[in-house]
């Protein structure tokens, strides 16, 4: 059975990621979730760098994200992101985290961003992934 | 004629907000709404010490957030941030921010939070907001 | 009487800038101080973009940075930052920032920072200042 | 032979660590040399939340810190960062971190800082270590 790659990687919670309150300031969420992002892309086999040189590609701009924040984190915990590209446009692609402490849920990250390259002028543009970088997302088959 | 209360802030972008893009890292984006979020309630006479000790709220977590990016912001460029609360529930309250370089939208944001307070068993609980209190958010009459 | 050029900015103490002590994660003055150095050559009148266009320097990277702290800053408070350039070397100068809040000094910033321009090459290569340039970092005279 | 207990972690350098000049933005060196000397302290057997249950302590704030940059880390380089305390005083200790990548030294960390505890009367008062705490941060002997 086929089905969408899910990468996982850990993040230790510290001191400086939480607030007055005493829990994760949720912009940090954010910053993780960008990272989990680029990781995934390595995790498929097509680091950054990869797509710098085998596919001219300059980055994946974000278009919108949110976040639903279900449970707070807090200083020492160790807490699990498990993303997955979840739908394929032409250059675009929606992207889902889930970040998890143990068994509990606590924040839910979307985003749909745009994979760019350079012309010949220099202007960014879409990149149309072709079909055999799209399957690089996919598991089984 | 009534509407809601607009406040509006100022944020330099540094150096160090802005990625090997050369564009602000998006998490930063949240960070400066939240300082806006916070701001705007001192703005309209209720800043968080208000909120502490004459209405026993502790403070104004996160439900959902989401931005959407329109146009980059870079370095050593001034951006304007303007914030109203367009909606309230009981204890719940929408917040709408926009980001602008002069006159192009550059990011917007959007947040559902929600105003809570300790009962008496030390409990975070919703606290739910006296028409009084909702006034203040807005402008006319 | 001639004196070096001090220029000063305000910052707001905004909740994420705080960590669950109550009081500035102290990374957080670091950001703080490499941003009035910057405005402390606008304030010169060389911005960052004279200097890339006027005098060909890319930056200037740090090479050593120090600061003492000598009283907690907290959400909500506005602190003022005096910074000045207390020596030049050829290449190389020396930063001082005191962060106040009203009368009490709470952390001293040092920094040893080298101007930096690309040669023929491309390599990054010690940009000298000439005097004329040192001048604008004086008062008086 | 008895020596200092060296702890090390890896640290992932991503995106939005680093600035337009394409290398880590300085002061997140800093907010990494915090976690590590955080993690010193469990790596000795003494959480955060050890200190604060058995020896009632509430945490070590910096005095003073300084750092020395010698090499650049950029995007996507795996970094490692050696933790040592150098000197015991009868409450204060200082810290040296070494950041590196590979066999490269890029950044040397130093701190001085100082535990604290409550008094009967909720007053911050130093905390002075007894040997057998001391003695955790010793190999050897």
């Amino acid at each position: 059975m086929s089905g969408n790659l899910i990468s996982t990687r850990n993040v230790s919670v510290e001191w400086g990621d939480c607030d007055p309150a005493d829990i994760v300031f949720y912009p940090n969420f954010f910053r993780w979730f960008d990272a989990s992002t680029a990781h995934h892309f390595t995790a498929a086999g097509l680091s950054k760098n990869e797509l710098r040189t085998r596919l001219n590609v300059v980055g994946f701009p974000m278009r919108t994200t949110r976040a639903d924040f279900h449970a707070p984190a807090a200083y020492g915990e160790v807490v699990t992101i498990e993303t997955e590209f979840v739908r394929f446009g032409r250059s675009s692609f929606d992207v889902e985290h889930r970040l998890k402490r143990g068994d509990t849920l606590c924040v839910e990250g979307f985003e749909t961003r745009v994979l760019v390259q350079r012309d010949e002028t220099g202007k960014l543009v879409p990149y149309a992934m072709p079909d055999n970088i799209k399957a690089l997302f996919r598991t089984g088959g």
